[in-house]
């Protein structure tokens, strides 16, 4: 899938927050996608025109920034590209709670990935998170299901283990490496890749080939790793040195 | 100290500029601190209401942000969190100036944080510099104490020596690297480590740690770096990788 | 001309998008330039009185931000710094489109830089690109030369080869290396370089040495990069460690 996603070089609208734009253009150029940002809604149309998928990741958001995230989700609809969310610190506050709601419940949302925090916390329960960081693993596989019922969206909860449900579907997938819990990103970079993978083909198998690719990535470069500085820019480059031969380490279990 | 620190994990929120987002939030969560930015007001009591520190860093703003800056510290003040401001270029602009003073004369800052340049301005004094970087070294414990006595705010000027002067008590550090002068945000990622030490606890100590941390880090990592790419990079690794032992390379004085 | 740019440290005011502001001041700190970014254009005048040059880089604008750079360039214009305008994915909305050519229409413009599918789009050709990568290599020495006859400004096309074209001179330029285009803000970065050696002379042969220098850096950090995350570290450590000696190995052909 990797192959013919550098073959197609997707283009990807990524909306996201202001912490984590280099990294996560980085993370697409070095996948073999085609990032593009914007702050503008006047041009959500001509850029969406020719896009692939469009991720809205809702981290430093302001109410100003809700037309444009609600303009960008409107084309993507109109234009039947599949939109990516990602509701940085859902938990954290109730703006985020609202501007999150607004696009979920107005909006034809292909994924809803978060932590565990964000997730639970998405689904209506008492969230025990503070702040963006996930600070329970919780049960990974049971949040995104709950989420799923609640939501009827598909789910993909990230943590030590990584959950999706969609209804039909439960699986884990358990590649990864803890620096990526120590580095800014890591899993608004993740959302970015899923939507570069979902721009070839909106299907479940999209999601789990682009979570175990990048957790993949980040064993290769934990391995050189002598810290989460020097873990990011290797992860970089392992996504870029990625081969289809790579993938046979992937580990996911099918639940239902 | 540091244990202590990731042991409770302070979320600190930081208002921060345009350029040092990515590197800040990375330093904070290899430091072991939780960082969340925002850009909306209406969350700042949200957000504060769990944190243990606010950042307010004054680069890239705008004047439609005085507002966020106003919220962010009206309410650390009501939550008695301890904020940190770092007045980046305050002599560059007459904007950056009222911006500035407004914070300072309206709100309890617990640190003022900058270069010579800045501080030396804040203090009243006709600016040495231009733009943004430091360009007079002068006397920082000289100039630490003119602003404490004209602000009655606890400073901290850095440069190659870093100077601390609250009234009571004035220190200077003499731990560092040259490439910190050398890399973007150097001197907000320092502002930001402060602020998490103050987390812990608002004292004095809490300033000394997080200089001397930050400053041996950055001599541990300009060993292994070829340039100020690497070395960045590597800062990133070392403050992850500080042991309380590391400490013990500290140079502090203490003045009078 | 490296040293003199380092004994100069010129202020370079970068009005530069979201994506490659810390890559952007990270290299100018490198080269030895002294870069600050603003987005008030109340604080135009202070920080431009004291500028060498003045890079307009349109990636994620916004309407609100026009008047900015308006008032940015307008100041610019007024002390006599040049301007160099990046018109980053200018064939992918009509948005990008007009926001250029107000301020293409409206300043004096000393350099527009951009790729191949920016400028043959800029003069007026249909474009070939999608998003803000460069999708068509094209003939960049008759992009430029046509971008030249239509527009009366001096133009840079960047890509596998750079061509300078302003009426009197057309230039190409043969060094670099591919992992420039998988790392986002290389263009970008190239920019802010340029604006450099412009704020010490504003002539054509700042804009050879500003795009040889950045392309015989790149090819040295190549040398040590194992993808693109190492390589984009090691371009600021061969920007910072350049030597007047390494531009012997410049490759440059002066067609006319």
């Amino acid at each position: 899938m990797i192959d013919e996603l550098r073959q197609e070089r997707p283009l990807v609208v990524c909306i996201t927050n202001d912490v984590v734009k280099p990294f996560t253009a980085n993370g697409l150029l070095a996948l073999g996608a085609s990032p593009i940002m914007s702050g503008e809604s006047d041009e959500a149309a001509d850029i969406l025109k020719h896009a692939g998928a469009l991720l809205l990741n809702i981290g430093t958001c302001t109410k100003e920034k809700l037309p444009l995230y609600e303009e960008m989700a409107r084309c993507a609809n109109n234009y039947n590209i599949p939109v990516v969310l990602d509701p940085v610190g859902y938990g954290a506050s109730a703006f985020r709670k609202n501007f999150t709601d607004k696009l979920l419940g107005n909006y034809d949302i292909a994924l809803v990935k978060g932590n565990a925090g964000e997730i639970h916390a998405l689904s209506g329960q008492k969230t025990l998170s503070k702040g963006v960081d996930n600070v329970t693993e919780g049960n990974t596989v049971e949040i995104a299901k709950t989420a799923y019922d609640v939501l009827k969206v598909p789910v993909l909860v990230t943590g030590e283990t990584d959950a999706y449900a969609d209804g039909n579907l439960t699986k884990t997938m358990h590649n990864g490496h803890e620096y990526l819990e120590v580095i800014t990103g890591s899993g608004c970079v993740l959302g970015a890749v899923t939507a570069s993978f979902l721009a070839l083909e909106n299907q479940p198998e999209s999601i789990e080939y682009a979570v175990s690719l990048y957790n993949i990535a980040a064993e290769k470069a934990a391995q050189y790793a002598e810290g989460p500085g020097t873990f990011s820019v290797k992860l970089i480059d392992e996504i870029y040195n990625f081969k289809t031969d790579d993938y046979k380490t992937k580990k996911v279990k099918v639940h239902e």
